[in-house]
């Protein structure tokens, strides 16, 4: 019995781990399989991610194969790499044995082609053509994350019949409380639930109980797409069919929470122009490799700001106080913008925002940006005016600031949208994009009313 | 059978919900009922946002108390609200019949405070007392979100009693693939797998099958934290206990999934400074009010940013250039800054950062800022250099990206660990914070390297 969130038993989960660190240095299987017992595989992974060659080995050879296969499916990409390194062949299929078909493909995966087609060959006629099927889906569709693990019964079957197949079945699939329901071609017509199953009449066919209301996907169907279905109706897991509605897999709710996860961190790193990639356990060099190209654009930006004040160097060296308020108008565009901006890319993440008809929209985050301009630039042109005793400067920063925060709205909800249109992720760099556009017109905006009323700020 | 990324099966669904209206304009109640049944209660729901207040009272009326349970449960709060207008007391007593504890108390949560009291008032002494209980738990805690309508037995049973039980209690529970297993003091001891039970020996004691490894969490729990919990462990559910670990409700992945999609929609506008309740159906003025304080904030920043300037006002009277030249420092580090804030948040969302022993981290982040800045800075340094036909700019400009864009990664890290230091959300505004830290020290260094330099550059 372990809470995580409970300090002293994270203290206690850490004294378990050092007892097995130490129960592997002098190869007492025994006391390994003890501990083995209370520790949970996804714990134990993490810990062997500090673990030494060495260890890892012994580990290996002193561990039977189901409980290495627990622990494969916990690993992450580099632990699972490691640990096939210490693993022949003939027991690495042993292993495959007690795991799920979209696990065993997601180790296949990551190994070494060579590797790879080694242990397909030797796999049985069966298993090698749901593997290989598996493994010829694109990582990020709905086909490279479904299993074949699941419990599909053809309608026709009694409820008597069909609760001995479960008894039979169950133990090797992934989900148990909904059951496929398929019609003599093999074809999804339902979904069954075990509740029902088991209140049922023996002698009532399965049909008789079923739900039609099916919610199902293609396996090129993109992960993102299914998993706002997954979340939209609450499911448990979705299926995956072939154009003549033929099952092939199942997707449990692990694997969308995964997907969640690793979507939103994508829109959230992506729009500050950060690989998805990228972790805090990245090396210096990595994170510099992969954020330097988006840096390079922003140079470009930068530059075209630059070029925009360049041109009217002659009026900011008569009114030298414009080079200290211009940065006010784009500072508070460019964050204006971004509020719009994580509101866009939210709603577009969540499958509630579709570019038809959105003009509306963006119209709507105008006048959000007008408004919010107005008010900012009220209390700017007082300040302004009050600081440099220039009545038309504070005017002039007013209209500025009220045209371009109207703008960085505009700017905000087309850039995400645009990058959609392209079919590029909406959150790409949008952020870099978006600075780009406010700096540069809020520079020329604000320096062109300067100089058509340069007579009064002199 | 639908599949809703179909666009011809769109089309049916927007035909059924027409036939639907058509149906209620007339009410005939036995086309309602057909319609009903092919209508999955979540699109119904979000068809009858838009719907007329008459129509809306129609369809109460028409329709039975477990649609309008189903229904409940999929409609926004909004919607929910709307419609127990339409619902008297002893209507809403009979649909609560059919709802999970969870979803009433979400609904009466909503409901105006005297509505709530009547309707608590009138239920049955135990459900008024488990219903009391779970309104009174904060809704963004593990208590807010757990649900008492789960499977519990006692460890001590038999096999066989288990399943006739779990026949009895299953179809009123969210969760039927996971048992919790009791002692004889109430406590929590361990889980079983609806699987191994099936398959079990009918004499068997439920302990004998039960897995003692339970990740729980207490009813004060935060949201987030069980969230992580429940997504590292892959569970479909998660037990809450209280101090003397007597079992008070499970918590379900679907409602695990709301808030994974809450907590990071959260983050990602409030990075931005924008409040987790706008969405893109906010009015004008709500947006505006929302948005408001926190441009309010930046304001300040962008005032500190511009003073930083007026400070070198003679400078740039001498050498205008640096005008047009000073925004590049700025901008690049805001967006480098930006790139580190990013990466920093979704680590500590996903719980893989602590405060503790982070220097090491921040160090990193301000290594990548310095490598960062010196690419950039050579670049930007000869590219000045060349326009302006002036080397020492291009070195002056040079220096002050290396040493800002550092201070970019540092505050990139500093500024999120500081706010969940101080209890906020890390996320909070981080980014007007950082473009004001940015902006600020990169007027000032950028100026005061040019003041020192000044001789080379006239």
């Amino acid at each position: 019995m372990e809470q995580r969130t409970d300090r002293s038993q994270e203290e206690l989960l850490e004294e378990r781990e050092a007892h097995l660190v130490e129960a592997l240095e002098r190869e007492d299987a025994e006391e390994i399989h003890r501990l083995y017992e209370h520790i949970h595989p996804i714990d134990l992974a993490e810990a062997m991610e500090e673990w030494e060659e060495e260890l890892l080995e012994r580990f290996c050879s002193l561990n039977d194969d189901e409980k290495m296969a627990e622990l494969l499916e916990a690993a992450d990409e580099k632990l699972q790499v490691d640990l096939t390194g210490y693993l022949d062949n003939s027991r690495m299929l042993r292993i495959f044995g007690y795991m799920q078909k979209d696990d065993i493909v997601d180790i296949l995966g990551n190994l070494r082609i060579n590797r790879r087609k080694q242990l397909i060959d030797l796999m049985r006629a069966g298993e090698r053509r749901i593997i290989t099927e598996l493994l010829g889906y694109d990582e990020e569709t709905a086909g490279g994350l479904m299993t074949t693990d699941y419990i599909a019964l053809n309608g026709q079957l009694t409820i008597g019949n069909a609760i001995r197949k479960i008894k039979e079945i169950g133990p090797k699939t992934e989900l148990i409380e909904t059951i496929f329901v398929l019609n003599h071609q093999k074809q999804l017509v339902g979904t069954a639930d075990l509740r029902d199953i088991l209140i049922g009449n023996d002698a009532d066919t399965l049909d008789s109980i079923s739900d039609d209301q099916v919610i199902w996907v293609e396996p090129e169907t993109d992960q993102e797409e299914v998993s706002l279905l997954v979340s939209k109706y609450d499911l448990n897991a979705i299926p995956v069919v072939n154009k003549r509605r033929v099952l092939l897999g199942i997707i449990t709710v692990d694997d969308i929470i995964d997907v969640i996860l690793e979507e939103h961190t994508e829109d959230m790193l992506q729009m500050a122009g950060v690989s998805k990639e990228e972790t805090i356990d990245s090396t210096v060099p990595e994170s510099v490799r992969r954020r330097l190209p988006w840096l390079c654009v922003n140079l470009i930006t930068a530059f075209l700001g630059s070029f925009a004040i360049k041109n009217f160097e002659d009026v900011i060296a008569q009114v030298v106080a414009l080079s200290a308020t211009m940065t006010i108008v784009t500072g508070l565009s460019g964050n204006s913008g971004n509020q719009t901006l994580s509101v866009i890319i939210r709603s577009l993440a969540l499958g509630e925002l579709e570019l038809k008809g959105s003009w509306k929209l963006i119209l709507k985050q105008a006048a959000v940006g007008l408004v919010d301009g107005v008010c900012m630039g009220i209390g700017t042109g007082i300040i302004v005016s009050l600081i440099y005793q220039n009545f038309y400067l504070g005017c002039i920063i007013f209209g500025a600031m009220v045209c371009n925060m109207m703008i960085a709205g505009l700017s905000g909800a087309l850039i995400p949208l645009v990058l959609k249109a392209l079919n590029q992720d909406p959150a790409l760099a949008s952020s870099i994009f978006l600075t780009g556009v406010t700096d540069v017109l809020g520079f020329f905006i604000f320096l062109s009313l300067a100089t058509a009323f340069l007579p009064f700020l002199l």
